[in-house]
């Protein structure tokens, strides 16, 4: 569900954009589990200010980008609203194996991502219009390898947290080795969501083997812990993290 | 999507009312395509002064509803909104055969209603909450037996205009043959929306041995036609439609 002013701003970007970054994001999710991209369902509440352009360039956005893996946006529906508009989106796609699920994470994996972190950050300051591109095709692979992936939605700390929740396994993340995309900060790189990369968790070898960056570790306890210097010294303790 | 302020009032319902309410809507769609209710995605935007209580309680009327066929709230999403609340609701289900799309009507063919319609506007006249239920069981033997089903979301000759839109064949509706529910107008009765009732075409052996009311006919005509003296009497030309 994306709404205008939380999670996308026509002030500053097109409605062809905020439609291309809300379908990209929702595809994040079947990047995540290395679906294919079958069909979208898109629901949206108007708001009545929006003019005709808008809303018809909210949906070439989408179309824009579905059109990539000939993804129909098979239904939806419209409807008024006095306040922000609400896009819902729903996609559906196919997998070749049943992806491995977070809950099956295992204390001593590898987590690795899949590229720097921080990208959406920094497009959000600069107030500029960022085409997130799913990673469709790696999270196939990725899966398919049997590595656990996740999408970035909510900063790759909180992803481990998600990880940390539904498998009992915690994480070690060695703040230095996460890489960061250009102009983003170290908090960019590991609070930053709305990110195009996945994380994925698996046995080190197979990590190494798939070629990713090796960020950190699973551990037995529940807690999400961060490494580094420089992190305690930028006060990443009000996100209630042990930090050593 | 169920937007509040447009497709529900907490001023009038509770939550859990608004809840059933908008599964209830949701569900009519399968029913029309005798479909059994499957899995359910609920997508959530949040007003500031909503409080734990309601969002529980939206999600209590929802599950109320859906235990009935065991199905799952799979999934889903919740933000925060600067604005009325608003429900996205995705719902799947399964049909033992393919139902009839709209675009399959042909001309001749009668049309039915499985009730009296207008409860829904009587309600809200009355600012009542009113726990519609969905016609599934009925939508599945009305399919199977080869009907051509709609719910009746945006009122009958609505409904009739979307079959005529789709299929080429337009309706002649008798406005006298139309059951009203308790304390309903023949306005109401014809133009009610979110109503329960379900409205199916096919021909008029199949239709008579359903057990519906025949309301009218399709025919080669793409026009939606209403007769009716009364009809004339209470200006329908708003809707643009010839009256005879």
């Amino acid at each position: 569900m994306f709404v205008e002013g939380v999670h996308f701003d026509l002030g500053w970007m097109t409605a062809e954009d905020a439609g291309w970054r809300s379908l990209a994001l929702a595809l994040g999710d079947l990047a995540a589990k290395g679906a294919q991209p079958g069909w979208a369902l898109a629901a949206l509440a108007v708001p009545k200010g929006w003019t005709v352009e808008q809303v018809s360039g909210l949906y070439s956005g989408m179309h824009a980008l579905a059109g990539r893996w000939q993804m129909p946006i098979a239904g939806g529906d419209m409807s008024a609203i006095d306040g922000p508009a609400v896009l819902s989106l729903t996609v559906a796609g196919r997998t070749s194996k049943r992806p491995l699920g977070r809950w099956e994470a295992r204390p001593g994996w590898a987590i690795a991502v899949t590229g720097p972190l921080g990208a959406a950050a920094v497009a959000l300051r600069g107030r500029r219009a960022h085409r997130v591109e799913p990673l469709i095709e790696s999270g196939r692979r990725l899966n398919e390898l049997g590595l656990c992936c996740g999408d970035i939605s909510d900063g790759l700390v909180r992803e481990m947290e998600k990880f940390a929740a539904m498998s009992g396994a915690g994480s070690i993340i060695q703040a230095d080795l996460v890489a960061r995309a250009a102009g983003a900060s170290l908090e960019d790189a590991l609070t930053s969501g709305e990110e195009a990369e996945l994380v994925c968790v698996g046995p080190r070898d197979m990590v190494l083997g798939a070629g990713l960056s090796i960020v950190g570790e699973t551990i037995p306890d529940r807690a999400v812990k961060l490494v580094g210097a420089s992190l305690q010294s930028t006060g990443y303790d009000h996100f209630g993290r042990a930090a050593q």
